[in-house]
């Protein structure tokens, strides 16, 4: 029986960085795929395939342009869904090339197969060519999740579909339900309303993305609503189904979802994007004592070890906040525990960031307004917003605003929350000052590239420290 | 006789800052402006309309996003002038309410002529509406620089143009000479090949952008290339004339450049863009005993005084980086110092970023390696490729990259040149752990948003801490 010193168990970010991590250590390294393709979630159905459509949508309807050549520009009237697909093809190519050669490059030995757990130290894997058992030293498990499928919805991948589908229509439909107002269902639905779809969002909270700051929730909702989005907030769905319809003079099938408040929805499209669901029920893990919840999702400690202390767990499979960033970073730290090298440094583990790929783009790091004021901090918000910046009258964002927060007696930055063309990468900037434990002094003496988007630090900063002045 | 604490001549980046500056600290402000619109050549003329036109430029060629579409994919066959100023009349007019707006807001008081001193303490004002004359207890020069024109130049305004008449032809040139590999001559060679012009570039050193890293510059001059520009390096021009020709068959007046070194250059245009000039001479500095040089800019010292204490003067009159961002901080650094206020920190002064909004964008912040070598600081340097990032495949740009340079004992960064889409935003990550004294680790163990460009901090720092283990 082959044998190495690390297992890892799924491709997607968390396995492979955790794979060439330990590669890099001088370990003996398998990784195990059970799918075709390479790269998990993150390459094959979720962020990339979303991103690419989101880059698409923007460009081929002008959206990002509209202040640049007015509101009725717009490059191609009629978007059809192979304009969006051929992009997110390319990318996703591209992806498998760069994850394979990583692997190769750094002696990771690739394997396509499914991993069933044998033994405390032992894996079976069923591939194409047939079984094999490997015997491992340390493992980690990074098999990620799949959307939620509860058994009483008919999903039927063409009407009533999850966002693993989605991108597999074979039109672009008129009109669109979307159940669930996370990250997922608030990315689709402004990113399809931007491609003129007749979206309605039904969220059983009283805000969608309700996480985040909520001054920045409650602009992205305006957004929505400005883009033609109906939002039905605290509602649930009490029943979906396929019905005929002879509503529009012909007869049409369509999607009728039934709220518990008794509103009807209809529509030709329903996007399911109500949680995701884990996948660890095949991995065998009873063989080695490893527990796992009803949604099959994995707890660990703060090394990322599960309860059996050589099988360490990382990435969607763990649960919150299960992004792709912070999966890399999880892979990494569980392997560097995993080995005794003890140089991952923790100064800023806490200061990972959201980014929000919806339309427009939302980031944040550090705490909400709502946090500071529950936790007792006195804080101060400074406030930049986007139409007072010549680098976004450029771009056309006249809508766009980001705010720090500020401590009111240290200056020291407690939170960054953008929303607007840029806010993923901009965020950054403010989360370096964070990390090393800057002031919002330093954004007011620092000098920024005109003209950039940056600026706007400078100008929150300005107007926080301000505000500051009266107190 | 009107009195003021604070008198500013020239509304551009320094001047703008430094009256709304002195507007805080409580004084009395007036600001002078002698030409007919707000906001100095960065709005007018230069910074602002050159951005624009890039921005357009991109937009409707499709140049940045080949990648996404193919190398054939151009929205626009036929791009004219008139689609390509707009924007930038749009954005100029929304810049003037901005600085109108702010200094109402502030009190500063806006009169509009010619200022000239007649006395160490007194300006008059020739306007419009008559003479006027102002006292001030301290002044600040910011008066900007034009376009230097030998007068052996014969220079016409149609074919014949420096940067300020460029954006008024009223149409685009087939063919294109540019003298000059400055920041301004560069930007405009790049951006005008990829609206499909045929550039020839002289450059009397062996490089264009001879201040920044020679790797950047390598490859900068390798992308205009490809681009289809012709590079004269280490040529100069002896003399230019406007020429008939009957070359292509029908009869054609040309523009003829005749290098030091023989060659001939035709084309139907030819951009001028060697050197700025002061517009000092017309200020009656000589009531005031102020010096000026032959280039009429003046000198100052490090708090921006002129050799006569209570006259100040900032931003490009005087002379280096002459970057709308250091005029900005120059002018309010002046005020500050003038009022004796100190609470201007000097941490990072010197970290001031370049940016150059060519096609592709560069940006840089800190030493080059060139500087490092010369200066005997050990480094490292450590590389993100653009291609091996998800963001940048899903933008279409495979061409950028990110260089950062690692003190080899502390691992602190000692600069970050970058060339690619979105370097002028992305350098602002570097600038600020540069500030705060952070070291390669940051980035390694930071987490950025995943897809972005921040990632190639990430890449860059392994890269580079990878090859130090081995030191």
């Amino acid at each position: 029986m082959k044998k190495y010193d690390c297992i890892v168990i799924g491709t997607g970010p968390a396995g492979q960085k955790a794979a060439i991590q330990a590669a890099k250590l001088g370990k003996s390294v398998a990784i195990i795929e059970k799918n075709n393709v390479l790269g998990g979630a993150q390459v094959n159905t979720g962020t990339i395939p979303s991103k690419a459509l989101r880059e698409a949508v923007l460009h081929l309807t002008g959206a990002n342009r509209k202040g640049m050549f007015g509101q009725s520009y717009r490059i191609k009237q009629d978007v059809a869904m192979s304009d969006l697909a051929s992009l997110s093809q390319q990318v996703m190519r591209r992806e498998w090339d760069i994850i394979r050669s990583q692997f190769d490059r750094n002696g990771v030995e690739l394997i396509w197969g499914k991993a069933k757990f044998t033994g405390p130290n032992t894996v079976e894997i069923d591939s194409p060519d047939g079984m094999q058992s490997l015997e491992g030293d340390k493992f980690l498990v990074a098999v990620g999740t799949r959307p939620a499928k509860p058994p009483h919805i008919p999903f039927n991948g063409h009407s009533i579909v999850t966002s693993d589908e989605l991108l597999k229509l074979d039109k672009i439909p008129k009109t669109m339900i979307v159940v669930g107002g996370g990250v997922i269902g608030s990315e689709y639905a402004t990113i399809l309303a931007t491609l003129g779809v007749r979206v309605t969002l039904v969220e059983g909270r009283s805000d969608v993305l309700g996480f985040l700051d909520h001054e920045i929730t409650g602009a992205f909702q305006y957004f929505m609503r400005q883009k033609g989005i109906t939002l039905r907030l605290g509602e649930k769905v009490d029943s979906i189904a396929e019905v005929d319809s002879t509503a529009s003079g012909s007869k049409q099938r369509l999607v009728e979802a039934q709220l518990e408040s008794g509103k009807t929805l209809r529509a030709e499209t329903l996007l399911f994007a109500v949680g995701r669901q884990g996948v660890c029920g095949a991995l065998g893990l009873d063989q080695v004592g490893i527990e796992y919840d009803d949604r099959e999702r994995l707890h660990v400690n703060e090394h990322y070890q599960t309860n059996v202390e050589h099988v360490y767990a990382a990435g969607d499979v763990i649960g919150f906040p299960a992004l792709a960033s912070t999966s890399m970073e999880q892979g990494r730290r569980a392997v560097c525990h995993a080995f005794g090298v003890c140089d991952v440094r923790n100064y800023n583990t806490e200061l990972f960031p959201f980014g929000i790929y919806a339309v427009p783009e939302i980031s944040m790091v550090g705490h909400t307004e709502e946090e500071l004021t529950r936790e007792g901090i006195p804080y101060e918000a400074g406030i930049a917003q986007y139409r007072e910046i010549a680098r976004c009258q450029l771009l056309g964002d006249e809508q766009g605003m980001l705010k720090m927060l500020i401590h009111q007696e240290t200056h020291k930055l407690l939170g960054v929350h953008i929303i607007g063309t840029g806010a993923t990468e901009l965020v950054h900037i403010g989360q370096a000052v964070m990390a090393l434990g800057g002031t919002a002094e330093f954004f007011v003496d620092n000098v920024f590239n005109f003209p950039t988007l940056a600026e706007c630090y400078k100008v929150a900063a300005y107007n926080g420290l301000n505000k500051l002045n009266h107190v």
